[in-house]
C-alpha cells in the first residue's frame, strides 16, 4: 500500500481537526481515526466516522432521557444480558464507517452482507489503480483434500514460484492491455492522440479479479458483529479474515464492553443441537456413549467432539 | 409535554458535554442537540446523535481520502446532481438518531418505514405514562366526503365538545382501570398489598390507541428523506405531519445543502406520466386539449391540472 | 372468530381452484390453503400463497439447472448441513404469504420483524371490526415476581372476574363511543343523518389495544424461521406464541425436511458461551466445579444448568 | 450460450411437470418457465418460480378474504392508482425467481440492488465455466467525450479488431493459467498427477472480469420494478440493459396490468423539480422564458427541454 503525497496530506488534514461536540466520543477510536491500517500487499482499512459508544446501547435499551446508566458496571451487566439473549435492536444504535481498499474477488464476498451502505470507486467513471493482490509465500495454499471449500498444505518450491509468476504476469499484462484499450495511462497521459479510447465501462472487463478496488462501507454495530463473526472465523477465506482481524481491533477500541461480550458469547461460544445436548448430558453423567448411540451423523459427531476438545477415541 | 425535574437535569447534563472530536460536526444541529422540541399535546422530538454532514455525501460519492471537495460550490453542485438523478447510496452515508414521544396510533403508521432502527419503551417491562393525545379544537375534522382516507370540515359546537369529552373520559377510565388491574399506580405505589397485579404485558391491552409511547429511532439520511417526503406531504395525517415538519427543520440544520436540493427536487417537485407529458407538450405548443382527447382518467386529469395550477375550464 | 357467509364463500371459491402449474408444489400445504385456522378468541392464520419447497433450497444452493438433487436423502443431508452452518441464503429462496387476524398489541410486537412485507387493514379508510381479545381464564396471569418481563401465577376468583369485566366493559364502551364519534355503525348505518362523523383516522384512537386488526404478511423461509425461533419460544408472550405454534405446523406441512433440521438445530438447541464451554468440559472430565470457580455470573450459571438439566446442588 | 445435453434434459424434465395447485397462476409466464432465454454471447435468463399475479396486488391492498375484486377493470383501476401514488407494499406481495448467467463485471453492478435474495455459483467450491463475454462489433463503443460515465462513437476498423483480440487473448490466457494453477481442467481431468493444485478460492483471482458467473436471484415485484426502472434506462450500461430488456418481457407475461401502469408512470414518465414546474407553467401561459430567467442550471435546463422535446432555440 503506497499512498501518494497528496493522499497522505489529506489524511493529515483530517486528523488535525479539533472540533467540539456534545455527542459521545470514543477516545481510543479517535486516536486511530482516518489512519490507513495496511492489510495484505496493497489494501487498507480506515475508520472514517462513527456514532455512539457502549453507553449508547444502554441508553437506547432503556429509552432514556440521559446517558446510559450511572455506573459502568451496570452498563456492562446490561450489555452482556442483551448479547446473551440476542436482543438485537440496541446494538443497531451505533454506527461506523470505513474506507477500505481490497481485491475485487474479496469485495465480491464482502458485498453479500447486504445490511450495510456502500459507495464503491467507479470503474465506469475512473481508471482503476495499477495494484493487484499477490499472495505471500505462506498463503499460497493447495486445495484441501477433504473440504471442497478450503485450503490444504502450502505450496512450495518450483510450483509456488510458477503460481506467483503466472498471477503476476497475467495481472500486469491484462492491466497494460486495459491501458492500451483505454488509450490512456493511469496517470492520465493519452497514449495515441489520434485514437479514441474504448469506454471505461467496457475496458475494465479485461482486468483480473485480484485487482484492487476501494469503497466506503458503513454499517451498524449489530451487523458489524454479524460480519466479523463469519469473517473472522477460521473457516473464512484467509484474505477476508485479514480484514476482519483488523476490524476486530477497531471494534475493541470503539466499544470495549460490547467487544468483550461479543468474544465470550459469539466468537468463543458454540451452538449445540438438540441431539448434541443429549450427548453432552450423557457424558456429564458418566454414561457410555458413542457415535452410533448418539443419533448424530459422523460429521456432527466430529464437530461436537472438536468444539469440546474431546478425544474421539476415549469417548466410547 | 411535561418533563420531570430529573429528566430536565439529564438533558442539561448531556448538553453540557464539551467533547473533542476529529469527526465532522454540524454546528447548527449541535445547538439543538438533546433538546425536547414539543409536538402535539404531550409529544416531542429530540435529536440524540448524528454522523456526517453535507461533505460526507461528497466524500463517499468520490471515495475520497480527504473531506468532500475543496469548494462548497462544487459540493453543492454534486449534491444537486446526485439528488436529481436518484443516486441514493451517498445519502446513506449520514446517520441521525432521534428520541421521540408520540401517540401509539401514530407510532403504528411510523413503524411501517422499515429501514430504520428502533428501540421502543417496553410496556411488557414498565408502566406507560399517563398521557394521551387529545386533538386541539382546530384539528377535530370530520370524515372527508370525497376521499375515504382524509379529513373534511372541522367539527364545531356541541359535537366537537362531545367528541373531546368522549376521548378524554375513555382514555382516563381505561388508564385508571389499567392501574387497577396492575394493582399499582404509575408512580409505583401498590394499590392493595394483599393482591397480585395482572402481568404488565396483559394489562396494557386495556389502553386506548392515543396513549403516548416513546422510542429511539435511527435512520440514514436517504431514508429520513423518504420518510419526510411521504409524511410532510399534505396527504399525510395531520398528527404525523406535525412530527415531520419539526424533523424537516432538523434536516435543514444538519445538512443545509441537501435540504435545499430535497425541497426543490422532491418536496416541491412532481411526477408526470407518459400520457401526462403528451398533454403538457400539447399545452405548450398551444394545441387544444381536453380530458377526452388526453387519454387520462378524470382523476389523472385533475391531478395534473392541480400540479400545474391550471384552470380546468380554460384548458379545452 | 366468526366469518360472515360471504367470507366463507370467498374462501370456498379460492379452495375450489384447480390450476395447472409447472412450479413445484407442496401437497400437504395445499391441503390447508386459504383455510382460516382459529387462534385466541377471534384471531386466525390463513396460508394464502407460497413459492418453493424443500427441493428449492437445494436447487438454489447448487445453482442448478434442474430440481434439487436426484435423491431425497441427499437433499436432506445438504439441508441439515446448511442449517447447522448458518448458510442463510438458500433458505431465502422460498416464500410464504399469510392472512392473519390478531389483537393490535400483538401486531405491535410482530411488526418489529422488519424483513417481511405487510399490508394491514386501514383504519384510516375503513371501520374496524367489533372484536377484541379477552384472555381465557387460564391465561390471566399475574406479573412475575422475579422477571420484570414475564408472567407469574394465574389470577383466580374475584380478581380474575374483576379483570375480565374491566377488559370487556372498557373495550365495549370505547368501541361504542368510536361508533358515536364516527356517527356510523360498523355495518354502515348512519346514526344521525344531520351530523357529520369524525374522520376515521381520528376516531380510531379511542379503541383499546386488544381490538383485532388483520394483515397480509409475507416473508421468506429464513425470516419465518427467525420469527418462529423467537416467538414460539417459552419466553415469548403467550398471545404471540399461540400464532407461532400454528405457524410451526404450517412450516412442517410446507418444508418437512427443513422443519426437522430447524427443530433439532434451532428450537431444541442451545448456545454455549466461551466460559460455559470450559464449565461443560470440566464437568465431562469429572472435575469439581462450582459457580465461583466457573467465572460465570449467577444468572449465566443458572441458565447453563437449566439448559443441560443439571441439578445446581449436585454440581459442586 | 451452449447448454450441455444434461442441462437441456434437466430443463425439459422441469417443463414436463404437470402439477395441480390452488394457487393463482400466470399462464403466459408458465409458458416460458425454466426456458433459457439467451442474452449477450453466453448469458441467459431463466424464470424458475413465481408467486402471485395482478390479482394478488389487489387482494393484499384490500386485505381480502377472497381473490382481488370481481372485475378486471376494477383491479386495473386500483393498480394504476397504487402505482401513481407510490403505494409500495401491495406490489411487494408478488415474488419472482430467476436463474441468470452473466459476466462478473455486470454481476458487480447488479448485486448493488440489495433487496433481493441471491445464491451465486461458488468459485471457492467449483471451477468456473470457460466462458467470457466479448462484445459484438456494434457494442464496441469509445469513451463518451461529454459524459465521463458513458459511451460515445462505435470503434471500427483496426482499433476494433485490436480491442477484440486483446480481450479474447487475455481471457483465454488467464483461463488457461487458472487451469494450470488448479492443476485441473474444467472437465475434471487432472493435469499432473504428481502435483497438488492451488486452492480454488485463490486460483479464481486470475480470471478476468468478463468471465461468466451465474446465480439464482429472487425479488419481489416492487424491487424488480425498481431494478428495471434503473437498468432498462438508456443511461444504464448496455450489457445490463440487455438483461433488463428481457426481464421487462417476463414482467409483461407475469403481471400485464402492472406492466402497463409501470410503463406509463415510471418508464415513460419524468420528474419535474419545483423550479422546473415554474418554467413549464410559464411556457403554457405563453410567457417568454429562457435559461437565465428560469433559475435552472444549464444542465437542468437541457434535461427539462429534452424531457419535453422542446427546441432549446425557440424557447426564448
Amino acid at each position: 500500500m503506497k499512498l501518494t503525497k497528496e493522499q497522505q496530506q489529506e489524511i493529515k488534514d483530517l486528523q488535525s481537526q479539533d472540533n467540539k461536540t456534545k455527542r459521545v466520543v470514543a477516545p481510543q477510536l479517535e486516536s486511530i481515526l482516518f489512519e490507513a491500517i495496511p492489510i495484505l500487499d496493497h489494501g487498507f482499512v480506515r475508520v472514517i466516522d462513527y456514532m455512539g459508544d457502549d453507553t449508547s446501547i444502554v441508553q437506547a435499551a432503556r429509552v432514556s432521557y440521559g446517558k446510559g446508566t450511572k455506573k459502568v458496571s451496570t452498563d456492562s451487566g446490561l450489555i452482556k444480558y442483551l448479547m446473551r439473549h440476542w436482543h438485537s435492536t440496541p446494538f443497531e444504535m451505533c454506527e461506523i464507517k470505513y474506507h477500505i481498499k481490497l481485491p475485487i474477488f474479496i469485495a465480491r464476498q464482502w458485498i453479500r452482507h447486504r445490511t450495510a451502505n456502500v459507495n464503491e470507486y467507479s470503474a465506469r467513471y475512473s481508471i482503476l489503480d495499477k495494484e493487484f493482490y499477490l499472495p505471500s509465500q505462506e498463503n499460497l495454499a493447495a486445495q484441501s483434500k477433504n473440504n471442497r471449500q478450503g485450503r490444504g498444505e502450502v505450496l512450495t518450491g518450483d510450483q509456488a514460484e510458477e503460481v506467483l509468476n503466472l498471477l503476476k504476469s497475467d495481472a500486469e499484462r491484462t492491466y497494460d492491455n486495459y491501458e492500451t484499450m483505454l488509450n490512456e495511462r493511469y496517470d492520465g497521459t493519452v497514449i495515441n492522440e489520434k485514437k479514441s479510447g474504448l469506454a471505461r465501462e467496457l475496458a475494465r472487463m479485461n482486468l483480473t479479479l485480484n485487482t484492487y478496488t476501494q469503497w466506503y462501507w458503513k454499517t451498524d454495530l449489530l451487523n458489524l458483529m454479524n460480519f466479523l463473526r463469519l469473517r473472522a472465523d477460521s473457516h473464512a477465506q484467509y484474505e477476508i479474515r485479514a480484514y476482519a482481524d483488523v476490524m476486530l481491533d477497531t471494534l475493541k477500541k470503539w466499544v470495549p464492553i460490547t467487544f468483550e461480550a461479543f468474544m465470550d458469547y459469539r466468537v468463543g461460544g458454540t451452538e449445540v443441537s438438540s441431539k448434541g445436548k443429549r450427548v453432552l448430558k450423557d457424558l456429564i453423567s458418566g454414561k457410555n456413549i458413542n457415535i452410533d448411540s448418539s443419533g448424530l451423523s459422523k460429521r456432527e459427531w466430529n464437530e461436537l467432539m472438536n468444539a469440546f476438545d474431546l478425544d474421539k477415541k476415549i469417548v466410547k
